[in-house]
């Protein structure tokens, strides 16, 4: 097992990465302060892992709760019965709030913690590559609006990250290829030698090789580790991270919650955020293509959705939370693993952009 | 004007207490560091005093929210017309959300500010008693639950609390009393000397007189600043600041949010934790007289509703939340001036306290 540390003072934890770490009780139970705990997971997840959380806790008071599956559910309604559960079941302001599933269950069981009692204890435990690799690591929790991915939320750390990577055995291939593109986003923003690497094993990552995946995983772990200890609440370089997701949240409000998975709109998105780059001139055509050629391999888009027009881009992008004072900051490439916030653009360059990426 | 300071490292900021605040309009802007913002207000409040705050905002693009007003409201589904009206009107991450009214007004703007993109700014604007001596200060959001009050929340502070004691020219006679609960409360818990000045001149109080309403406010301030200074998040001594409180919430859940006002349900409850104290040894009957006399002076309610039975009451106050792992702290009196907080107090002795309170 391999343990990473994000440095937060007295809000640090682990995020402990390896095989069959569900079978390991102990490892779970060292981090639950008092004697209650709620596990919440979706459909598709607790029929595979729940009775394995369940048995880890067979000396503490816990219940348990299954939400339905997918983004489209990632919202207050679906919220409200996380409190409700809580309420029903009279667990306290010490009881501690379980997430185990892929990004949709821990964005929401998180920010329901972040939010009952004004605050109780959770422990994040993702089942997908995705989540995996950025989604449960760092302490943004949220659920959607119909007019924006993301918009509801808070900044809330969990008590730990354990990271089973045998539960990515029953994943289905396109949510594997999903967690890819976060995997290839931290060689595009900051990391040119693990982008290297992702250029030489990107097949073994699709074929499960445990050791390339256990890599990919440790090393996504450390980037974003290092970046959220840096800057917490996203004042600065920690937006870094939102590397094609401004044009991907558009594409996934767009197009209906769940119709994109969050890694293939962000896929598009790191496509898009390229090809403004070269526009402005600071990188190559062939950078671009470096960009394509990654993404590509990973069976990911590199092409926006047709059904979105260019006007419902850019009005969905004004309301992105990266906007200040009316002022639409970009994450955008200086060069090939370097990436910049940036507003040093036109909104003509970015419908142009826009426009060529069908 | 008076300002006092409430201390929290980079989170510091003033609470304003002054006539006619509102007509000076730089001292709102002055916290305001985007350039936009919207106020939320409510059917009363709004007619009263909106017109001010957005003479004040001229040079702000801001926009306007009335809600329905009471307790009854304060919910997620009301919340949610909040994070309409920002994403409709465009409001981004730099906007400021300004809180026009009491305490429900108060908690509703606040938990929207704490939960809106992950944070947005907030100023408190309180047009209460209960609010200005109280609920204002100190970063308390939240919105009720069916199954228990202000359930789900946040801490969250404002960037300012200015209290134009002016408003409480057009309070109803029943709210400035809600508002006088919360006043006693600071004599009883930590403050004897505000406890004998209260004896003194509660008269004044009910009759409005300007200058014993803001020395009331000024004192009332002071020790929740320095109570919120020392335990902004409640680990500790903060919780004194909930006498009365889970008897007072199990009245307001218990009868139907808004049937009790919330000072009502506090100085009911500050009796009866008075009482439950007496039988434990710990303040004399002639004490338990002393506070039931000052709440009954202030034409506040000293029994608990006949509708409420002693069970029901023993439910809804298992589900408070300052339950921890199944024991319930209760905040009660060592003696008058000097509270604890404490379980030191068996199952027969709380319900008998409820049954000898009606």
């Amino acid at each position: 097992m391999i343990s990473l540390k994000v440095n937060l003072g007295e809000r640090s934890y682990p995020i402990c990465i390896g095989e069959n770490l569900l079978d390991q009780g102990e490892l779970l139970t060292q981090h639950i302060p008092g004697n209650s705990a709620l596990i919440v997971s979706d459909e598709t997840v607790a029929p595979l892992y729940m009775d394995k959380v369940e048995n880890a806790l067979s000396n503490f008071r816990h219940k348990t709760l299954v939400l339905p599956d997918g983004e489209e559910h990632k919202n207050l309604n679906v919220l409200n019965t996380i409190y409700d559960s809580l309420l029903e079941n009279k667990l306290d302001r010490n009881t501690t709030l379980i997430a185990l599933g892929g990004g949709v269950i821990g964005d929401i069981t998180g920010f329901a913690a972040a939010t009952y009692q004004r605050g109780v204890h959770l422990i994040q435990i993702p089942t997908t590559l995705l989540s995996q690799v950025d989604s449960s690591v760092g302490g943004k929790t949220a659920v959607n609006h119909p007019l924006g991915k993301n918009m509801i939320g808070a900044f809330y750390q969990p008590k730990a990250v354990i990271a089973d990577t045998s539960t990515l055995d029953t994943l289905e291939q396109r949510q594997l290829c999903s967690g890819i593109a976060e995997v290839i986003k931290y060689g595009l923003i900051r990391d040119t030698a693990f982008l290297e690497w992702l250029e030489s094993n990107i097949d073994k990552l699709l074929d499960r090789d445990p050791e390339a995946l256990a890599y990919a995983i440790e090393r996504s772990c450390r980037n974003k580790a290092e970046v959220v200890a840096a800057d917490e609440r996203e004042s600065g370089q920690r937006a870094l991270l939102n590397l094609g997701h401004t044009f991907g949240h558009a594409i996934e409000t767009g197009m209906g919650y769940g119709a994109w998975l969050h890694g293939e709109a962000v896929a598009s998105g790191m496509v898009m955020a390229a090809r403004l780059s070269n526009k402005l001139g600071w990188i190559t055509e062939s950078d671009v293509d470096r960009v394509i050629n990654i993404i590509e391999r990973a069976n990911l888009p590199v092409k926006a959705p047709e059904q979105m027009s260019s006007d419902k881009f850019v009005d969905l992008m004004s309301l992105d939370k990266k906007v200040s004072d009316g002022v639409l900051n970009l994450v955008l490439y200086k060069s090939l693993g370097k990436a910049v916030i940036s507003k040093d653009y036109t909104d003509a360059i970015l419908r142009e952009t826009i426009s060529e990426s069908y």
